[in-house]
């Protein structure tokens, strides 16, 4: 980054239109306390934005925190394109994405050939050539407690993965866990006891599944409303009912609808959520960098001429 | 209010779509924290909003307070109508206007015959027909104790007005003042100890008036760059290159341009600034109405067809 | 009109702005050519439209003539709404819309009972409530004359209608037959011997019905491109592959798309095809408006200043 | 050019999204008769850009011809600056550009001295180091040819150059003379007799100078008004109303406004004029692009769903 800067200085941007502070979280926050900037943009988790909001009165711009949800629609079709999609969003990078995929809401037509398919992806990938590897903020211990937690709700089922990596040499202060899916039943999901716990974000390879039937998709909906976090989203289908309802009822910040729907990796920039939320931040469009870059200025000119023979009118 | 709201509801609006409540100030803020809306566009003091902007953690769009300036460019022409136009913002209403005129920058270039001018308009104001009236919330006291308070900053003196009005009857809690302007020099207004007390918004017929040369213009600049509040303001002048500094330098909400430049009650509807503020609000056009009640929402449709020949490719 | 322009001088409108000319079309003709107007909207027949794109030397923006295709896609489903849309795109007014329904190309799916819906409602039309009535432009002899030629096709039959109205008496000068549609094979359609005489569009209460298969959509495509006129259409399909592929490959100025589309009557203001012809015009959208009345202009404001230190550089 | 559209094939474009056909302008015109393109983009001369409009009824989009006008406004400033931007306007390229500088309306305030500066700039232009060199479209010649009529206007005279070259060794088929300006006498400038004469554009460094006063300006409009060709044009001022009078009341289609404004030259691509006219063509920008070379297309989403409860309206 610091070189980065050095080559803008280079091809001649003025050295006071860009300052570069190198320092941890603490330092930094008390220095826009003092220096009061007009707006601030913050990517980072979702605690220290919401404390940043409080302190620096709303002159913030967010990125919303990732918990993102994919619904698979009732018309399936391309089911091994859709699954190495899905794989790839809940997998690649072992999981360490704010846009992975954290919850897969599966249409009951797309059944147990699917799922099928999602373990003989998650299979595929090792850790010799890094398609699993090391997760950086997350320990073994704490994932693994995680999915115990998980599995103790009623109905809920280890789909595949769930163990520690064999073999291998990451170090205790890192997570190495197998590519990892767990099922849990959709009304159990929604109960007050186990929401929470459901929809807690895990930065790794670990993804819920859920299934559910056309006459249920209003509970599917209730979960993705009741989230906090609407970063990213995936609604699969072509039935154009079907994503007018989601996409109706729903408000992530990005959000690709289509059978060929991902929630990362797509070649857009990401508009990050909180859809509705007027610190929504967004990067690398235009739009994006006007909206929170930028702001509305409205200058109104009026040069006249004063009209001939206009003569003082009374006050008001 | 409540009426519109049942001939929008005979009219067919959904009895869902809008609340009404006719509360006061600390229920609908206990409110507000309770039902945590996504977004609030709150226009008021700028003491609640700031309490507002912290409570609701930035989920807010605020009209700033208005300490409304205007400059008189160096370019004197239409003298009679930029005089009539400056009674108009300062003292319509009483200056009961969030946009009202609160402080006049005047080029030297427009002299003591423009001042004379102003003066001959403030006394065309008379009770009996409301050109001058009531002051609803600063009461006769307050605003000639204020007014106290600027004659002491040394060179200041009174231009014309300053007393209370005669032979009314207007309770003592409300205000009962002669349109006032107070002149007082621009390097004092400066001074640490006066600039506050100077851009007090008083709400009422009082303003202050000042006077610069070209060579001073960096000082005008300072003063605006330095109020808190950024709601209107207006560059009296068609000097091109007078108004690209002014213009450039400033950053109000909604400015007015050109030598028929106003503060208030021009055909446009406001961009309440603060500008640069992400948490600036608008209303009444098109695009305030996008800006402050929706937001950026970006679904990305890929309803495929999957290339031809697509064939599974390996994890990453 | 002429009412109305009245009505706008009483509102203010200055009398020099808008002339309003009662005369033939020969007379208006000559006038054109002697005034040479910057920009001729025109809205009428497309031999004249011609005539006028030559004689003003493209000085124009024209409405194309509508031999109007529907489309319906693989999807069936809302069976009796579809028909509907289809019975009053083809007969409302007795078909003397510009954007009447000419040709429909009709997926295999639906099926007899589609045609027997269409049957039905046809048949609901009567004198009695002007649901048939008298055609303006063309006479009853002139379409079934016209009948005859397109049953004189191979394969073709005719599904309803055909007949001269019973108990009428509308003048000999205009037409009077029943809401009639005949079905013509696609791949005879396509024959040079009779493409035109099949898309030649009658201003009255006749329809071609034909059928297809999804290998054959391509046909459908060729004959939607090989027709001249490109006004309105409509792709009554709700599946987004079909969409694509139909939407991809035709060219008309307004195109409904989705299982509720038609080709006459909504809501939207028209653009008037040819899309891709740069005569095109349209009406009653402010983009319509800009895009017909008025045209781009750069005007590039470049009022200085003159940077510091500038000095005269070498000529080139 | 055939080497570009290789390198485009080499980097992947489709070998049949371009063709490329090298031959005379009769065989051209031809084949654009046969092929019948939707849309033809033509830069060249006015008079075949009439023809194409004719024989293509119309479906072009033309570069405006350029006798380009410059008016110096009441304003004077920046004398020395205005003056290189004259001269570069009107000689660079021995003023072989379509954006060239023909005709100079010049506020008397300018006065002598500003000629002065014009004619010491236009004697720094020399062959040696090709500031000056050969015409190609237009003989010397028909240039001193040109020169001669001009002179023989009543108060025409020289201003500076009308010679040709010394010591050139350029062929008799190309042009060779030295940077002219001749002064034209406004009211005799719109003479009938003279009007067409004065504003035919030479190819070549040959420029008409005219004088007016404030009193005079309509007489200026007027003139711009008249010319048939509309190009590019400059409005050298900084005075508001000046601005607003002159660009009310023309058309060009790219116009510089403001103290530095030129007619050629500048960073923005060009609008080519006619303004106004529907044939008006652009390159360069996204804008113009799109107004070229794509089209308006309305396409209405209607995929419902069909009201619950829907049922079968009468006919109309």
């Amino acid at each position: 980054m610091e070189q980065m800067l050095r080559l803008l200085h280079a091809c001649g941007m003025p050295k006071t239109d860009a300052d570069f502070l190198n320092c941890d979280g603490p330092t930094m926050h008390q220095f826009l306390l003092e220096a009061r900037p007009k707006v601030t943009l913050f990517t980072g988790s979702s605690r220290v934005a919401e404390k940043l909001a409080e302190d620096l009165r709303g002159r913030v711009k967010l990125e919303d925190a990732g918990f993102d949800w994919k619904i698979l629609g009732p018309d399936v079709q391309e089911e091994d394109y859709v699954a190495w999609v899905c794989d790839q969003d809940a997998y690649a990078c072992s999981g360490q994405k704010c846009s992975a995929q954290s919850i897969l809401f599966m249409h009951k037509n797309w059944g147990a050939s699917f799922l099928e398919k999602l373990n003989n992806l998650a299979k595929r990938r090792k850790l010799e050539d890094l398609t699993v590897g090391p997760v950086l903020t997350v320990t073994t211990d704490r994932i693994l407690d995680h999915l115990q937690k998980l599995l103790r709700i009623p109905g809920a089922k280890l789909l595949f993965g769930g163990q520690e990596l064999k073999n291998h040499s990451i170090p205790k202060v890192y997570g190495a866990v197998e590519p990892t899916a767990v099922f849990i039943p959709l009304t159990q999901m929604l109960r007050d006891d186990y929401f929470n716990l459901v929809t807690t974000e895990i930065f790794g390879p670990l993804q819920v599944i859920t299934e559910y039937t056309c006459e249920h998709l209003p509970l599917v909906l209730e979960a993705c409303e009741r989230m906090e976090a609407h970063l990213t989203a995936a609604v699969v289908s072509n039935d154009a009912k079907f994503l007018q309802e989601v996409l109706g009822n729903t408000t992530n910040g990005t959000t690709y609808a289509g059978i060929r729907a991902r929630t990362t990796g797509a070649p857009q920039n990401h508009w990050f959520g909180p859809a509705g939320d007027p610190r929504a931040a967004g990067i690398g469009t235009p739009e994006a960098i006007r909206l929170v870059w930028s702001c509305h200025r409205e200058i109104i000119h009026d040069v006249g001429p004063v009209p001939k023979g206009w003569s003082l009118p009374p006050p008001s």
